[in-house]
């Protein structure tokens, strides 16, 4: 694969003055320009629909530098010429005549070319469309685009198509930004390099899986938007069910992306359907009602702003989900993910089976299975919960669970640990796609989440309020009960 | 099991002045003073060939416990309350009508009687005869021995009968005091409460197993005492047989001390012999030269005051253990002790066999078993170590070896370690002999080691020189390099 440090890039940004490019993918580059991984030669045309010129636009990117890179990682001389590789170009998105701009723009040199897509999805087959025709791109050309790739699994097809039309799959980097958290690959790391996890990682080893990503945080002034997705479209369809396949997937045979991709897709297809008769079962739709949240009163959904009253959409979602195959059958996979809970936290913990018989006190045996926990949020790292025996001389041979702890910032403590950004930024221009999502893998998810939420819409069951600033409905905690089971608390 | 603070002890201490007494058990029984472990009622009768009465005695103890007790654990009025349970006798161990005195003191109240022997193993006998002559014990007394029992199988049987003629085995406490260790206790809680662990146990999971002891110091003013033992009667009999039962002993059924002592003899009767074929590739025989310690040069073995010249005793020895039974077949345990090593250091590490099969880059394979690290000395804990994906933003898929730690002292912050006798004397005063070594264990130890003393005495060989200060001969190192192994370095 080409290194970047070699290799000169051409990076065009749609959606330059966009929040996303601003708060997340300037602030990204320029890690990378610290880091000194940009090639001398690299270029960056910021394009957006605003009438400005290259000066302004360099100064409207120092001021977002300043205010989202940490103070103590900013260095303005590193910005200053950062900001030399960048010029702006304003673009009518839909004038297929302005487009020849960007021509005049390309090096003569050779480079490889980034479009990166941070505009709505409604535009991706427009521009690309509009690139094609004015010669703005070849077989070569790598293209980012961004969620949300449709709202449910006919829509996405939609824009796939479009984006097909133009583009190779093999040009095509779709971003899910979990992918790139540290924490998240190193699942990779930690399944296939040591023997310990993966020779015990499937239902002989295993009794359930859980994955908890909560956020404490409301609807922050977009509830048109989010009351037209909701959680699973906004969640589940993607960051979690990628979480799911990254520890369901069977050992892929080499690191290729491809060979990583296709274990992915075979965990979602043999995802079981949550058919209607599941649903009481294995599904929890919330909505939060008014509540606390950091110490506030707080509104409920419906109270939000610009909120339309009688909205059935989920703020919370509780899953059961099961996977028929050999690896994980009999093994529920609990996820569950909300806005307005008591925090933000993102965790999957891999309860192991406890050992076939037990010898220690009666009273502990409910400690006796081991726990590996990996945290997202908000510190990345691990720990793997192992009973050790309890110290004080009259404890005689009383356990306690003493964790084995692996955080990352605090165990590498030389290390920065990289946005996710700036590490899938890198990879799009190394050409390594294994931390992007490939067609298949959207729409296999899509179809899964579409018959849980054409469940919801044939019954038209409401969904279960809870407070905010509680764990969501108490439904989703007798789902897991049922099952002999509880929510992981970390005490 | 009997709870002692609500039975009352009476503790008859033979060779109540010598050092092991004042250095180590009556600083233990301090300790349990101090943590309020001891019944009010329970008495100590301090015994010695000393002329000298019990306000002497005490005083004699309270300078010594000051000398021996942690300066922060040392508080004078508990010292105060220890003393008063104890009383002086003189006595003769060899005169019959002397132990008439001892049934004196005996408490009118029914209190269990524990007979601590703190003198030489040749006194054993005699003493418990004449223990019996005069009634002063009966099958409830419980009996604490020390090593060494005898020098070779045949003596230890000696010792063993004699005791035997007038205790049962469950009457018997023989001491190896490495059992009383924390870390080597919880070698049963981390292999049986842990299933992670329980379940690759053995010769599929594991590649080979490591114990390391070593000393820093030399012989320390006991030539002539050490020359007629060596490393391996010293060492090897009892503390590392014993450390390697723990590891590889099949599961026990249940906690009590015969199912775990069934186990371990087990272990000890498949330990394959080491034939005099076997010699040059399963032992090394080390005796230490002149070189330095703790920056210091030191004499040889051979220079050391009262040495011997010409004595072939072994300072040192590694040797490869193959244990012919279901779990181990084709699990080598290298075992290595010695004295003026490097530092001062006792481990064990199991080495986990790598996955089938590996995707990462080729030149960082040999990282590629994860390990458990088992440390006895110098800070009791233990890590696992595992690898993780490396972090930095330009590091792709590089591995690291990242070790999830468990210092003891540091995660347990509240607790003290208790030092081994002070468990071990608590244990006794319990009845539990879970900890204390049996008949049948001392004497299988004997037989497997007196094989190799025999096979040394036989062929004449004299020992490897290895300079005071490094890891022991040269050969020890090609020991294990021929199997395409290397004795764990902890960088």
């Amino acid at each position: 694969m080409a290194d970047p440090i070699n290799t000169r890039c051409d990076l065009m940004m749609f959606g330059a003055l966009g929040d996303l490019a601003q708060r997340k993918l300037f602030p990204a580059l320029y890690q990378l320009e610290l880091a000194g991984l940009l090639h001398k030669g690299s270029r960056i045309l910021a394009i957006a629909r605003n009438r400005a010129d290259t000066e302004e636009v360099r100064k409207i990117l120092l001021d977002k530098l300043r205010e989202h890179v940490k103070k103590d990682e900013f260095d303005a001389e590193v910005a200053e010429s950062f900001l030399q590789r960048v010029d702006y170009q304003f673009l009518d998105f839909t004038d297929p005549d302005g487009y020849s701009a960007l021509n005049d723009w390309r090096s003569e040199e050779s480079s490889n070319l980034i479009v990166y897509m941070a505009t709505p999805p409604s535009m991706y087959g427009l521009i690309a469309r509009n690139l094609r025709s004015k010669g703005c791109c070849d077989q070569d050309t790598r293209v980012v685009v961004e969620k949300p790739i449709g709202h449910d699994l006919e829509s996405s097809k939609v824009i796939n198509d479009e984006l097909g039309e133009v583009f190779n799959e093999n040009q095509l980097f779709r971003i899910d930004h979990y992918l790139g958290k540290e924490t998240v690959q190193n699942l990779i790391a930690l399944r296939f390099a040591n023997n310990l996890f993966a020779s015990q990682w499937d239902q002989n080893h295993i009794s359930h899986v859980e994955i908890s990503v909560a956020e404490s945080v409301g609807i922050e002034g977009r509830w048109g938007y989010f009351d037209k997705a909701g959680q699973v479209r906004d969640m589940v369809q993607n960051h979690l069910l990628q979480l799911l396949c990254l520890i369901a997937m069977d050992p892929p045979s080499d690191l290729s992306a491809d060979s990583i991709r296709n274990e992915k897709v075979k965990v979602l297809k043999a995802l079981r359907r949550i058919t209607p008769d599941l649903m009481d079962t294995h599904v929890v739709r919330g909505q939060y009602t008014a509540g606390t949240s950091g110490g506030k009163p707080v509104p409920g959904y419906l109270e939000e702003e610009g909120a339309i009253k009688g909205s059935k959409t989920e703020t919370f979602v509780a899953l059961k989900a099961e996977i028929d195959n050999w690896r994980w059958s009999g093994v529920p996979f609990y996820i569950r993910t909300g806005k307005r809970l008591p925090e933000k936290l993102s965790q999957i913990i891999i309860h192991f089976k406890p050992a076939p018989h037990y010898i220690f006190d009666p009273d502990q045996k409910h400690l006796a299975n081991n726990k590996l926990i990996i945290r997202l949020q908000p510190d990345e790292g691990m720990s793997l919960q192992i009973l050790t025996k309890d110290q004080g001389l009259d404890k005689g041979m009383r356990l306690r669970q003493g964790p084995l702890e692996l955080t990352f910032s605090e165990t590498f403590e030389t290390d920065r640990i990289p946005d996710a950004y700036e590490r899938l930024l890198w990879e799009v221009m190394k050409g390594n796609q294994y931390l992007f999502v490939r067609r298949d893998e959207v729409e296999h998810a899509w179809q899964w989440v579409d018959q849980i939420m054409r469940n919801w819409e044939d019954s038209g069951v409401p969904p279960k309020r809870y407070a905010a600033g509680t764990w969501g409905p108490v439904a989703s905690i007798a789902m897991i009960t049922r099952d002999g089971r509880s929510w992981y608390e970390d005490a």
